[in-house]
């Protein structure tokens, strides 16, 4: 017997079917013996339909009436599967998430956890009850706050941690982590496990899989999280920080995205506050820049190059060219429909030829880099947004992704 | 300036459009002065929906998680009505049940406020804000309850009765308490104020108007309600203690309903426990029964009638032929296809010709009379349902309900 929280994201509880098939899946875990705590999304579109009803009122929504509004969505489903669970006998009851003890900052929109006050989980827990808890809301004082983006991943990982469980399985439309973007490689093949570090470097792999705030939230807390499908009946990925079977493989998985811009901004004094005023400057106008590359061309002038998402592409020109006097740059160059491919494995740290390994693979099959950067356990090249998928493959391929590896079997779910 | 609490139905509410036009109503109070708490329904239709999911799920939801799901509806509307205020420019907060101080007694779907802690609401008025309240819902303990049946107009009446305001304001989708039910008959006549009793009497005239359980309230806390459309823009119907200016009026209104029963017990024996023992076996089984009338036909048995709805006819004759051996009758006659039709008045408890002229004029007009039941401030009778309508027209011509008399105008909405 074991005590686990699971979370199931707003797909797995899309409709009424949905929510019966997961109480059937809470019913079996149940059956093992096991003590659990089930947090949930809200419902599918739900939580669209709440935010398209708020739009045709104003633009400018209070976010404590944004908050008071969207909570009721995980409420809807809380009390939903708790019936479906009763219905077929199970024990159970929901709680929202003043309920449950979830305390918050007061921001609303965007509250991050303070504690969690388990007092009423834990007597629930005592009675047999399988507690069913609202994802992505707390509470500051008496006024309703939510966590913001990634918010029903972190309440479930923070719960696992507050309840001490000895796991925290999270069920979505995937089957798990793959080595890389099954949709684009066929030979993407499915990880048995992988590090926090490999989760959140493959973060854009992850995208509808898992939050990189709740797995930075499980890394602190050591809370081993467990990415698996909510409709298939499949091992999934295990995240935690011991990967004993696979520490041989330097490389654990390709993360890629397309869409990027890369500017590059000429002739800059070389003055010790350069770099500062350019990067202040942009993220006031909420510009997100990716990679960061400066290469100086002689002693008084540099060159700074760094990548941008396609659509912020207007609003960064828009804020150099506001800026140039103060920067007293030459010009801005700027090259469109590029794509960022990243190796991501924590065995790199002690193989230093892998980068290079990258660079070969990429020359071999005439992919030109515009950009490099590199991490501890990541490294990223920017490249034509046509070869994209023919570098995915290729280093696919090269850092043999596909081959099973002898794994141990994690516990079944 | 004055503490005003509104109410606004799930029909005045019923869409985006309809919140913002409750908005700009509100808008304008607020404008005059008053000091604002409105409590409101959940959306229209929304709350039928949430059953509806409900019961693709289990036929025997437990009250606790309907309670859970069903509070939601009125917390999407709070959120949307402050947001529309808030976009007017006019400051607004929404409160929940629990945050709004909402004590009732733990039986969930159908709980009685016990207590209303007003120190929330009170600091939000005395900072200048309208109080947007979730009606219908309350908190026992931690635990979410409704009110069940009435429940936002009970919300609305309970905290004017607790905040001490000045009036109680139930916008819905009539425009007041009328003499009897226009849609039957022309000459109806609206009301400009009727007391809390014979608002009671009038109950099924008043069934999409206001709950008898709102006005039982407001009746023991004195609380002066006004009755008014959310759409258009007219004087409403007052009801309070006083009716001075329409005192010489010795019938008010004319309530009627159709698809009434009649059920006869003949020959029963005639025992102290006889009536008890009759109507325990029946209410125990939920049926509701109305008018009952006894009457001795010999030394040693009695005749009882009573009448129940239409729909409750095959329950009735089921407990009855269970209970024969127990009671002992003779046997069972029953009359389908029948109305009762009341005049109401306070001015009754004065007039004791009242009755008798009501039997005249339904002679004269040969509508044969099946039951008599009699209270201090109404008179029932029931009649053929192929009656009711014209028996409803005589007796409004014959009390001169359509003239209108001299009356005192309230203060405008």
């Amino acid at each position: 017997m074991a005590r686990i929280v699971q979370k199931y994201g707003g797909t797995s509880v899309g409709s009424v079917e949905r929510i019966k098939h997961v109480a059937s899946r809470i019913q079996r875990s149940k059956a093992e013996g096991h003590e659990l705590v089930v947090v949930v999304s809200a419902m599918g579109k739900s939580t669209d339909e709440l935010v398209s009803l708020a739009t045709e009122i104003t633009n400018t929504p209070s976010k404590r009436e944004m908050d008071m509004l969207l909570s009721t969505g995980e409420q809807v489903t809380i009390s939903l599967l708790t019936m479906a669970l009763q219905e077929m006998g199970v024990q159970a009851i929901s709680l929202t998430g003043w309920q449950a003890g979830m305390k918050t900052e007061t921001s609303h929109g965007n509250a991050r956890i303070t504690d969690i006050k388990t007092k009423r989980i834990e007597a629930e827990l005592s009675q047999g009850n399988v507690v069913i808890v609202a994802g992505f809301q707390g509470v500051s004082g008496s006024e309703i706050t939510t966590l913001g983006r990634g918010g029903s991943d972190t309440t479930a990982v923070a719960l696992a941690a507050a309840l001490k469980a000895s796991r925290c399985d999270i069920y979505t439309d995937v089957t798990g982590v793959f080595t890389t973007d099954p949709r684009y490689v066929q030979k993407a093949r499915k990880l048995h496990s992988i590090s926090y570090d490999e989760m959140l470097e493959m973060a854009n792999l992850g995208a509808g899989v898992l939050h990189p705030r709740a797995v930075e939230f499980a890394k602190n807390y050591e809370v081993p999280l467990m990415v698996a499908s909510s409709m298939v009946e499949e091992v999934g990925t295990m995240i935690e920080e011991e990967v004993t079977m696979e520490q041989n493989l330097v490389v654990r998985g390709i993360a890629f995205e397309n869409d990027v811009t890369k500017v590059t901004v000429r002739g800059l004094p070389n003055r010790l506050n350069t770099l500062s005023k350019l990067f202040t400057a942009l993220s006031e106008n909420q510009v997100n820049v990716d990679i960061i590359i400066q290469n100086q061309y002689d002693d008084e002038h540099v060159n700074i190059s760094f990548s941008i998402t396609q659509s912020t592409l207007k609003e960064t020109l828009a804020v150099l060219q506001n800026a140039q006097e103060e920067l007293q740059f030459t010009d801005i160059y700027f090259e469109e429909e590029l794509a960022k491919v990243s190796i991501v494995g924590s065995g790199m740290v002690s193989n230093p030829g892998v980068a290079a390994q990258m660079f070969a693979v990429l020359a071999d099959n005439e992919v030109a880099i515009k950009m490099v950067s590199t991490s501890e356990i990541k490294v990223s090249v920017v490249v034509e947004e046509a070869d994209m998928v023919l570098a995915v493959e290729m280093l696919h391929n090269a850092f043999q992704l596909a081959e099973e590896v002898e794994e141990a079997e994690i516990e079944a779910m």
